[in-house]
């Protein structure tokens, strides 16, 4: 018997845990699934035999090491701040350990611990990141087979909503945590084009963008995610010229955005007091430089050239000049914005979700002149508002590569990302069967 | 015998630790200085008879709580963050405590217990805030004292350097953490102006800013400080209908700042890996939208209108388009910017700094028409490099009001900050004695 334990039951965990639960009985094990919130892991194991629902706080140290103690692998759906404890409880205890979070400072100190008592830390193994390592590794990996040398990689992805329930102009509804899309792109961006090392600060994020189609999907704004030069070892792609990982956005959608950025919404590190005190329209009012005239021409102006008539249907669509009331006593510039956008990009009833990933890799091979280009690109369409494509791409690969751990088709210890082939090939050949079918062209 | 720890013996304690001592035969206190760096204590306390140098690290909680319990009056010059841990002791063993900071969420949190033990948590009470907060109380209350309201109020303060030690076109040197002043003004700046809430988000803080000119100390730049419209209701000014304050610098200096800002180099959340292969003028150059032709040319052109021969002259001193090579293996943009201007910034010896401080009120009187105006300014110039004016300013306030509080001259509990007559009297009166006073007008 071999006892797993998921940390929260959020809308990203719904495949993960039906997944774990459907081969339950084939593998022998239990599963223990655990929420702040009791209903979300009950809803979600629905009193499946080999199912236990627990509501356990992760900041509950004594429960939190005991729980841990119990079980032989801990599956963390946690944000990926909270990791760290459950790390080294599980490095301490001797079980296995896995997230579709990027590999933090915490979990790299744990990783020749973990290594030396043969544990297994996997990370970065959702979707983005997750099955973009895996899908680019195998391209990558069979370009040097051949002999071939990458000159320039890119890699795409965005959670987007599907055509057919995108009724809105900002073509984005909330698949995933809308804090992390409030808070995307701050820090600096590092990414490598054509030889030179580039950094992108937040006030630039949202305007140094590029535009990427793909004719099955549409036309995408894409911006550069956190660091994409750190991944160049890691992909073993020395002497590469470009690399560069970037986020999907409907195109027009980083332009409007960044008139958020440069208001001043999404900072989250200053409280605003008496927010109830304020409109959506007054809070917009007290962020423009200027005091006299009408809120939108004065908004207008402070933008400048990057304001056109698609720009005003989308601030108008959020209701930005209207006496809309902030209902938040105190809360930073991004919460309130956060509040305002958890109504206006709820997926409703039936709405279905997108995904959209798209490597792009140029080549040299030898023998042959030129560069080689091929794409390798991936669209997931969701089912409904709860069985969306991002809980799929997030969770299957996590539990597919976590059952191929327990049983021994790979074995890795430490900190492992799914760059391997022994980790990425059933991956990405079991994934297949739940329709994430990536298109080499 | 009373016993005062104080914790942090860095630049800003030299007078702090010496006034103590100086009254330390006088009222019966043992002084003990502690610091991570046990030379700093020892040089600070120069072996006098009521003194003990110890080193201590903050972070070693059994080593914390024990020292504690062991004194009367902590006093803690640790950056802010920190003091959370030692207030928390401080509460539980009975025992005050005395800051130069602003009053945190922590400090906060403990008023009540605190109130109900009888012990005294001073904050914000070192120069700004601190002195500001005194200073700007006594004509406030004589205001009010007349029957009089304030329309109007604007303070500011800054700590630079003396224009006989000015041999830098940027008119500053370091006389306090330069961390803090690489991140000066992160977060969203909140003021009233005429009668309407203004927010200024990080991107616009160095742009949107003020020119104040003094007579006897010269032309500044004044950004938005924080959060001022929280000191409405602490000063007691309802109904107002500007309330700012904010922070100088040497008139240029902020449109130059913005260049770091608009660039990114004042980013702390993003490491860069490999840093140590860049030179500072090759981080510019990464940082900046276009690639080809000369570094000073495109940086001029990234800048636009912003940039003139005055910013050229200030970037040339540091050094800028040099291939000056950055020497830490990994660090943010702000760690990498704040290595440079440790270098060009030192106060050299024989330096002296200078602090300067305007409080602008405006006030109706009864009986009387029309908007009156006070000006109420203070200029203080350092002694040397050691013997600075913002340790002065820093670090009497701190020790002239713990030891009114010692002797019985103030009764007062929970968290508090020096706004109220009985502190603020006795502390501006001591304060003239040491070359701190302001000039009303």
């Amino acid at each position: 018997m071999t006892k797993i334990l998921i940390i929260g039951a959020g809308r990203s965990a719904i495949y993960l845990i039906e997944y774990l639960l459907n081969q339950a009985e084939t593998y022998n094990w239990e599963v223990t699934v655990t929420d702040m919130d009791v209903n979300l892991a009950q809803a979600k194991t629905n009193g499946h035999p080999r199912a236990k629902a627990l509501a356990f706080d992760i900041r509950n140290e004594t429960e939190r090491r005991r729980i841990i103690s119990e079980h032989d692998l801990v599956i963390s759906m946690l944000p990926a701040f909270m990791h760290g404890d459950v790390a080294r409880d599980c490095v301490e205890f001797g079980k296995h350990m896995a997230t579709a979070s990027y590999v933090s400072a915490d979990m790299k100190a744990l990783d020749s611990e973990a290594q030396r008592k043969n544990l297994l830390l996997l990370n970065e193994c959702g979707l983005d990141p997750g099955i973009d390592h895996a899908s680019a590794m195998k391209v990558i990996d069979e370009i040097h087979a051949l002999g071939g040398k990458l000159v320039s990689f890119k890699s795409y992805c965005g959670g987007l909503v599907a055509p057919e329930s995108n009724d809105n102009p900002w073509g984005y509804k909330f698949s995933w945590n809308p804090r992390n899309v409030i808070l995307a792109g701050q820090g600096t961006a590092q990414y490598l084009e054509d030889g030179e090392i580039k950094f992108i600060p937040y006030n630039r994020i949202f305007s140094q963008t590029d535009t990427v189609t793909m004719d099955a999907y549409g036309r995408f704004d894409a911006y550069a995610n956190r660091d994409s030069i750190s991944y160049i070892d890691v992909y073993g792609l020395k002497n590469i010229k470009t690399m560069l990982r970037g986020t999907f956005r409907q195109a027009g959608y980083c332009k409007a955005w960044n008139i958020f950025v440069k208001l001043g919404l999404t900072d989250d590190t200053s409280k605003i007091t008496h927010a109830n005190k304020l409109t959506y329209s007054s809070l917009i009012a007290s962020f423009l430089p200027t005091s006299k005239g009408d809120l939108k021409q004065r908004l207008k102006q402070f933008i400048g050239s990057a304001w056109d008539k698609e720009t005003e249907v989308m601030m108008d669509y959020l209701e930005l000049f209207s006496n809309k009331p902030i209902l938040m006593e105190e809360g930073s510039p991004a919460q309130i914005l956060q509040a305002l956008l958890e109504e206006k990009w709820r997926l409703k009833a039936g709405d279905k979700d997108m995904i959209v990933m798209q490597h792009q890799f140029e080549y040299t091979l030898p023998g042959k002149t030129g560069i080689h280009k091929k794409n390798s690109s991936l669209g997931v369409i969701g089912k409904d508002e709860h069985y969306t494509a991002m809980a799929l791409t997030v969770g299957l690969p996590l539990a597919i590569t976590v059952k191929n751990f327990l049983t021994g088709k790979f074995k890795r210890y430490g900190v492992q990302i799914p760059i391997h082939k022994e980790i990425y090939t059933p991956l990405l050949h079991e994934l297949t069967e739940h329709g994430v079918v990536f298109d080499e062209a």
